[in-house]
């Protein structure tokens, strides 16, 4: 990591910029369509987001409730949250250690290639282990990325 | 972004350090509120913390519950988290893709104010769609900055 | 922060690339071993997760609940999503805004010696006030860096 700052105008930075963004856009695209679902399933969290679709009160209490459809996409949505952010962090750290582009782009691509699998694996739902899979093989791409990392620059 | 070791020297890059940090730090705020409101309102999630409040036994196990004004402050910490994590990574990579300082101005400025406005909102409550438009406000900005980054650079 | 493509060259970036890696693969740690906890104590959150350990249909509902284990570790996550993740936005422009390498290397190991701390005091768990302290300490460690971010570039 001698030469972060030539790094920096690689191409492996650039493909990182490209992964990272696709698949945080893709993250963040689950906060409407948890919207979505709460608005068709009228399940809401919020007293004074029932005003929207309750006439009366006694209709308004009637949406403060959870929805197992709703419950899904959250979790895949706090799933996303827990496994796209350290891909992120470490991601942007190790496309500046200086990989050969060949292995960063293979990091890269079965990273963002599982979460899409992950997301799809969750919301149908398709049996297990499909979810399962996608979803490990996502964290070994990151710690793969990670011990590279820490195996070429250690400074404590 | 032939030239992101220029651009890492620019007025955006500066621009974009300073209003990523003043959210980021709002965001690390709720931390601390939800603890204020888990001391005023005594609804606690672990057993070892009730020792603190509850003097016994039967004490304790009533503080180990939920309180609507905890959930609420939970709730809009976990919509930051959602919000102002991808705003970083995202409007990172942007202030590094070569924008135009103003355009850049305009992008974070209007993120950073959408989100303290959507504190408010959610904290007071405010009547929606107060919450809802500044969510939604957010989201625009951190999208059209995604997709600015992805039609410039595309390396997949 | 005027020789910021100086700084990413420099010590304090590695040292930041160190414990900012180390204390992220900590926090994606915490996913396996809620998985881990959700098949010793069999408790799930979704219907297909279930097939795994039921039998027959109403063994797979019975495991359709939550374990107080299993919400233990899942809050020491989200705690972990809601400290760390601010410190690595932080702690990375603090790295390029040009500290002493000393002042640098107390606030990183300050941080991310406080977390280890922190899932230790959660998980066994230890009596309070250990996990308070060592959740404050860190926030303290961001808020630091974040302080002297503000103080030193400010461009609204």
């Amino acid at each position: 990591m001698a030469e972060v700052s030539q790094m920096i105008d690689s191409e492996v930075f650039l493909a990182f910029s490209t992964y990272a963004t696709i698949v945080v856009l893709k993250m963040l695209l689950m906060g409407p369509m948890t919207g979505y679902y709460r608005m068709t399933r009228k399940a809401f969290s919020n007293p004074e987001d029932t005003a929207i679709r309750g006439r009366n009160e006694e209709d308004k209490k009637k949406f403060l409730r959870t929805d197992p459809d709703v419950e899904r996409v959250r979790r895949c949505h706090q799933n996303d949250l827990e496994n796209i952010v350290p891909f992120v962090v470490i991601g942007l750290l190790y496309a500046l250690s200086g990989p050969a582009l060949s292995t960063a782009l293979l990091h890269f691509r079965v990273f963002v290639g599982s979460r899409f699998l992950h997301t799809v694996a969750y919301l149908l739902p398709l049996p297990q282990p499909c979810r399962g899979v996608s979803w490990i093989v996502g964290l070994l791409s990151t710690f793969s990325m990670g011990y590279r990392l820490l195996s070429t620059t250690l400074v404590l």
